[in-house]
């Protein structure tokens, strides 16, 4: 048996996940779905630490509810310990406590926004406007408008009330296991960005784009950015390459 | 924020998945989806330790190439040290190491014939017979065959040739990330069966389900039973018992 990289150790990717679980489960399968391999020891060794009971991320910023931060690091912590050498986190709302989360843990963790950033240069998307759809603390925080505006994207922003009519009820049929229930409320906050000029919509929020079966995404006239396939492609990327490095 | 079962410490599984990489990654997704849950915290904590590099399966059987024992075991220990209560394993090869890994885990394992008969017989299925598709070694050592036997039903299994032809080029595809290539060879075995007097077929390697979208199974006069999903609907039952038992 010969890995894809001759000698190189396998670099196992640690998942925090569980916020949602489907959408950590569904990170997990998209990593094996794009990455290039014929059989299964050339797959990537991927440790999943898919955790339901972390406290709700939005809530903790918009309503003063607990942090989900002791969860999440003691998520880190597991997983490190199981071996992890980097970590991807399929939850944007978690982003908001990314610098605390790295602080915290001693392996690289992958930053989602700039997997997102990296997915659409890497689709010819060029200035914008982009458009971003998430949850109600992400876009309050503007950890995407923070990004895309530092690496020279103009941004479409939901205000307040779209983000409660077209992604929260998104999100929630996602987490309710009824991801078709989500298929309407966050098609019209696409066509409500596009019609405001949006070149590219962000699903930003990882319940996003399991409410948006693949075969549906051609009916909108703008580009469709999917956090989860672009923080699964970046994961894929970064694991492969510390492979050849270290062979 | 209340627990599903009021006080019950959260009990975690564990999936030792790898065996393939997609068929343990769709089982964590399956687990999710199976799970009634309105939202995030009242799903069931997993931990999936998704090893591709274990040695394969049927060629240590079938033709002397390394035990993957080892490294099945390392991946019982990871998990148990990671907090798993339970174990489960969506691999049916490897359940050819069942007692080896029951005898070294200080965890319970559950066994994925045992889910599959509870299945079949959830589902009404009654005496059979029962066809088998799997990979060469869980056919040719028996491993459905006898606890299907235990439990009261009859048996159609498949020839070494038609195992050859219709269940390990199903297989292959599904773990070059070509399912939808595996599908014609997996339903010509199905047919095959049903020819033979099978009331339903045990789709007995997990890559097969994944060669068999849910909304192409209705072409098939017999029921199939799908070893992901049979395993996933068994865990849950154990996990939500457990929590209720704890209470």
């Amino acid at each position: 048996m010969t890995a894809p990289v001759a000698d190189a150790p396998a670099r196992r990717l640690g998942v925090l996940g569980g916020m949602g679980p489907l959408a950590g489960a569904a990170f997990a399968l998209r990593v094996v779905q794009l990455t290039p391999a014929q059989r299964d020891q050339e797959h990537i060794p991927v440790m999943l630490y898919n955790d339901p009971s972390v406290p709700d991320r939005s809530s903790a910023y918009m309503a003063g509810g607990p942090s989900p931060l002791p969860a999440m690091l003691r998520g880190i912590g597991t997983l490190i310990a199981a071996g992890a050498d980097c970590i991807a986190t399929p939850c944007n709302t978690a982003h908001l406590w990314f610098d605390d989360m790295q602080a915290a843990s001693s392996k690289p963790m992958l930053h989602i926004v700039d997997a997102v950033i990296e997915d659409l240069q890497r689709r010819g998307v060029r200035g914008g406007p982009i458009g971003i759809l998430g949850t109600p603390a992400t876009i309050a925080l503007g950890l995407y408008q923070k990004g895309l505006r530092r690496a020279g994207f103009d941004v479409v922003e939901p205000i307040e009330e779209e983000v409660a009519q077209f992604c929260v009820p998104a999100i929630a049929a996602v987490k309710a296991n009824r991801p078709e229930d989500g298929f309407a409320p966050c098609a019209d906050g696409i066509r409500r960005l596009a019609a405001r000029g949006a070149q590219a919509v962000v699903l930003g929020c990882t319940e996003l784009p399991l409410a948006m079966p693949t075969a549906r995404r051609a009916e909108f006239d703008v580009l469709l950015s999917d956090s989860i396939d672009a923080l699964a492609l970046q994961a894929i990327r970064h694991v492969r390459r510390e492979q050849a490095l270290a062979a």
